[in-house]
């Protein structure tokens, strides 16, 4: 199936010092080139809500880190879902693990999304979690055991039966792309990643907090690339 | 005092279909326009994160609705007070009464944004309230009766005591200046809230959902110009 | 299968005024009477924490509303999984319409309160929540879609494919009992639930808000029985 | 002030495991035996809302360790204020370091027991915080650096100013008792809190973790008695 050849990497940037400012929009920069050349390899940066509407100036696949289960109206210091419509933002993560909804609140958002056409990545800890978001029909899932998040320890080398088991879980109920997350730390760890059956990976921590932030994007793209 | 001769006219933008797209970016090009011709006046946006960045393209008198008291980091879909200052925006509206903190929270993010320069717009529910967010030392308070929020009847005319009182309040701790908010519908509703004491008012559905939201930000702007 | 012939009749004081004082060990009175004479139904009184032990003291099968995930420590005003175990308390009901969890939280308590020999009634709000919570292996499912909770309105009449969607969703995962819920007003309508599929029902206001929630117990307790 | 020199020690059980089963009802009696020979000293057991009832067949001075802004109704889980009066729990904690609530809910809360007449204690982080909460007028404040909570390092040595200008702070609007807490770890702590001009402590691990919690308990009342 052409659908599960795609590679994903998905790029979030948290809230890091690196996430703002200048060193953000380099970052978007040197996606941009490596998109115009990657051919199997989507490259999504998953942006702080503040800094959204300057990096689509520069690149044009960017989704938001969280949104909220509300729509247009007096919600003040929330983001509706529709707001992204409006804005020219693709899609969103949703249910990350620092960043948890309940599944009710993930089902207004994915059902309001699919709507207006967004795209969203759920996340999930475990493979049961990553087979019930599944079942929401949102446009990927990824599995990130929280334990390692941010450990530099990689879920693909530490638990790959996490990855294997999630694929599994999730094809039970749904084709959609799985993603693989949690102290993913170079290249290597993603590629492994993809051989245990994910389409992509979630990376925050070894970009955002690399010396060099565009040399380990594309480090990681590059060996997408190629799987 | 020159300080509290100020006039602060506060659109909090919320997140309603008018405070994303075109029709937002209009209505910050006539704060700036009236900005540029006000000098008592000084009108405050407060909008949506995922748009201050283009907002500020236009006008650079800015606040953020919300603010997360984190630091910057491992904090998925969080906007941390310290981007603010690394984004440009001037300050933000905490504890709003559609988004309330605890006290605690509400402590963290004003002394970090005073370590960085921002303002901080604490909100209250009571003249109890105003006075407890004004020991925390913000920039400026505004009280806001809920029941009346969106309501139309303002509380410059329904509860004029609650004005009144939570200036009084506030002056028992502090000098900074005291808004009044909650069903402020048209200009004459701000002057009535001045003459109760307050510096200024926080408007929200008055304007952004007014057939001509450059129209009412002009009336209520000028109005307070007179006072 | 013996299991899914069991008839579950669980009630839900919610923390109405009937839910507490001298009423509420009334009503545990007559769970009392009936359990004694019931052979195919079991009545699971759900109470508020707060009285747990005094109804204990009149009926051994008694559920808490909620638990919270933790287990023993420095965690004030909070009721630990583990506390059920020492206090004599059969379960807990969780993740109800009206006290959401997050997926992680419902999965830690599931397994701490399995560990501990413990029941847990995850509730969801639709089918796929059904089959969400399910795949954590609770003790049982109860289905109740939330805009005919305390309405009146009988899921088993209004929304009957919500009951026979969700019984064949969890069926896919489990063979744990499913519950079903929201508007359940008479007898009539928990077996018209049964009918559908349902291995019981999960009822509140319509004994607890009753002019005699002894006499409304006892009638849906017998028409149970009868299925 | 009579009011003034009666001392208060507030024993939060939390919920550790000592807090539950025969223990918990064994440090009730030492309350009782103390209680009925100490003439200045209030105890006060703020015990989980699930051994409650059981407590107050042993001990009649019992809080809770938390309550939820809610009246009677349909709020599955949740432990309204007016519950409280109708099972002779006689107050509560309120707001404590491990469960913080906005003012708003305080405000409720607060405004709901003293209508029911039942007592409310507030805590606070910070001397501004205590200065907060007493505006609301509660039966009495507790002041506790979250930092020092369970440290065995006594606010009373390492943050005495915490203390006197929490009381202070306080005295500016009340002349509600305020206690002192955090790190209490013997009879000699308390002592220096009230020599600091507290009227008494908030302790939890240092009688609930103690090889004997009856003891401890003893203790730190005949200490207070003392002074």
């Amino acid at each position: 199936m052409v659908l599960l050849e795609r590679r994903f990497l998905v790029v979030n940037f948290k809230v890091y010092d690196s996430a703002f400012g200048s060193r953000a929009l380099e970052l978007a920069r040197e996606a941009s080139r490596l998109s115009s050349r990657l051919s199997k390899v989507r490259v999504i940066l998953a942006v702080p809500a503040l800094i959204a509407s300057k990096i689509l100036t520069i690149y044009n696949d960017v989704y938001l880190q969280h949104v909220d289960p509300v729509g247009f109206g007096a919600y003040t210091g929330f983001t509706p879902v529709d707001a992204l419509k409006v804005e020219g933002i693709r899609g969103t993560i949703v249910n990350h693990s620092e960043h948890k909804v309940t599944y009710r609140d993930l089902a207004f958002i994915i059902s309001r999304a699919k709507l207006l056409g967004l795209e969203v990545l759920a996340c999930a800890d475990t493979p049961e979690e990553a087979m019930a978001v599944a079942l929401l029909d949102p446009t990927m899932v990824a599995v990130e055991p929280p334990e390692l998040i941010g450990s530099g320890i990689p879920v693909s080398k530490a638990k790959p039966e996490v990855i294997t088991s999630s694929v599994e879980a999730v094809r039970r109920v749904s084709n959609i792309p799985v993603l693989a997350g949690a102290g993913i730390s170079e290249a290597l760890d993603a590629i492994r990643a993809i051989e245990l059956g994910a389409s992509g990976v979630l990376v925050a921590s070894a970009i955002m907090k690399s010396k060099s932030p565009e040399l380990s994007l594309r480090n990681f793209a590059e060996a997408l690339e190629r799987t």
